[in-house]
């Protein structure tokens, strides 16, 4: 068996995230194994670096896979790129170490939150942005990102399923650009929980809009509860930007 | 009556086109028409600055309408934004001089053809560029560009009826870029025929692919027939950029 490392972006509008779950069909995951499966002529099953939500893009989603095939990594690209539909693109494909696996090896990861902060229609992104067009304290959202990092308990910014002590990560930068009509936030850390990057931006938008403060930040984790954070962004402004190994 | 000067943006994916035609549903015009009526209690019909064809984006084109409101551009303005359609965007709205119309009064257009010059799928913008991905003699294309330029009779570069002389134009400037992946062709002029841009474009992409030379530019104009000149690049990778006054 061979071990691939493959990169693909995707448009994740469409779909309904990442992970396939039971029968469920339109996810990107589903969609990969079964071509891979077809392709290879085999059952092949495939892990992705981070599992992005519905409606969640992805810039260089990281995915590995085994297979037993003598094709090389030139003429499987080619064929993946023949038969993906046209809103998943596989990037590159490379013949990776026996150990490696997309998740369990990865060190860092960074996403990209894009706000669309204007009055002005944002036509031809439209798929890939947030409009909130309330003004903007930047000052106050790079204060309360500043708190947001370090090595913390992150209960309070997630959903789902909680156990004591597994909810701490890494979070090692967020930046905070204005570029133009948009607000970019990039998130860069050792991992993130179910809808992590989202609460924590609906909550430094809030602080921005100015409906809380950023030293509101640290009572939120202290609290370790959901309903202290702010609200969760909605998933087409989150982009998984790029995986560092 | 008022006159006004609308700058609109759209994707022009799902459009037949910016005239209406009939009772051709779907078209920019016709939906435009039919909200500024609609909000503005009376028969309104819009001047565009280019009739860009099915398919065909604009950045930024010019439609000119008189109407018989008190309303501020400001609140006409929001109205419009509210109810468009989300890949149609009224970027701004101004009172124009009583003589102001958006054709007849532009001096020139820019026209910007988007090809995606790669192997590399090019997922987020797929709408936006004609994916092309032979080798491209970049040079050539200058030098054909460049012979394309000036006032000539571009009878063989558009399709649909001619008449003698009619078919005069200026071609102030063609750039040829390339950014990454993509290579971008920059059309400027006083006024462009029925697919005049992506008939170019298609001429100039055969030169540089090496399927014809630049000298070939002078011997299609003395053809004055459609024949001889290249092929019509697809809608998707064009867009009206900019008119001016």
């Amino acid at each position: 068996m061979r071990n691939f490392k493959l990169t693909l972006c995707y448009d994740g509008s469409r779909y309904r995230g990442w992970q396939k779950q039971g029968n469920t069909p339109n996810t990107v995951q589903g969609k990969l194994e079964t071509l891979l499966s077809r392709l290879l002529e085999q059952s092949v099953e495939v892990h992705g670096a981070g599992r992005t939500d519905a409606g969640v893009h992805a810039r260089a989603q990281t995915v590995s896979f085994r297979a037993d095939t003598s094709l090389d990594c030139g003429e499987l690209l080619k064929a993946l790129r023949a038969y993906l539909p046209e809103d998943i693109g596989a990037l590159s494909l490379e013949e990776a170490a026996p150990n490696f696996h997309a998740r369990l090896s990865a060190k860092e990861k960074t996403y990209i939150y894009r706000v669309w902060n204007s009055e002005t229609p944002c036509v031809f992104e439209r798929k890939y942005v947030y409009v909130f067009p309330s003004a903007l304290d930047m000052d106050a959202m790079r204060r309360a990102a500043g708190l947001l990092c370090g090595r913390r308990d992150f209960a309070a910014f997630s959903t789902g399923k909680k156990r004591e002590g597994r909810s701490v990560r890494t979070l090692r930068s967020i930046s905070t650009e204005r570029l133009g009509d948009e607000v970019r936030l990039t998130f860069t850390g050792d991992g993130f929980m179910y809808n992590q990057v989202r609460i924590m931006t609906g909550t430094l938008l809030e602080i921005g809009r100015g409906d809380r403060s950023p030293e509101d930040i640290e009572r939120i984790f202290a609290s370790a509860s959901r309903a202290e954070a702010g609200f969760t962004a909605p998933a087409r402004g989150l982009c998984l930007w790029s995986v560092e190994y």
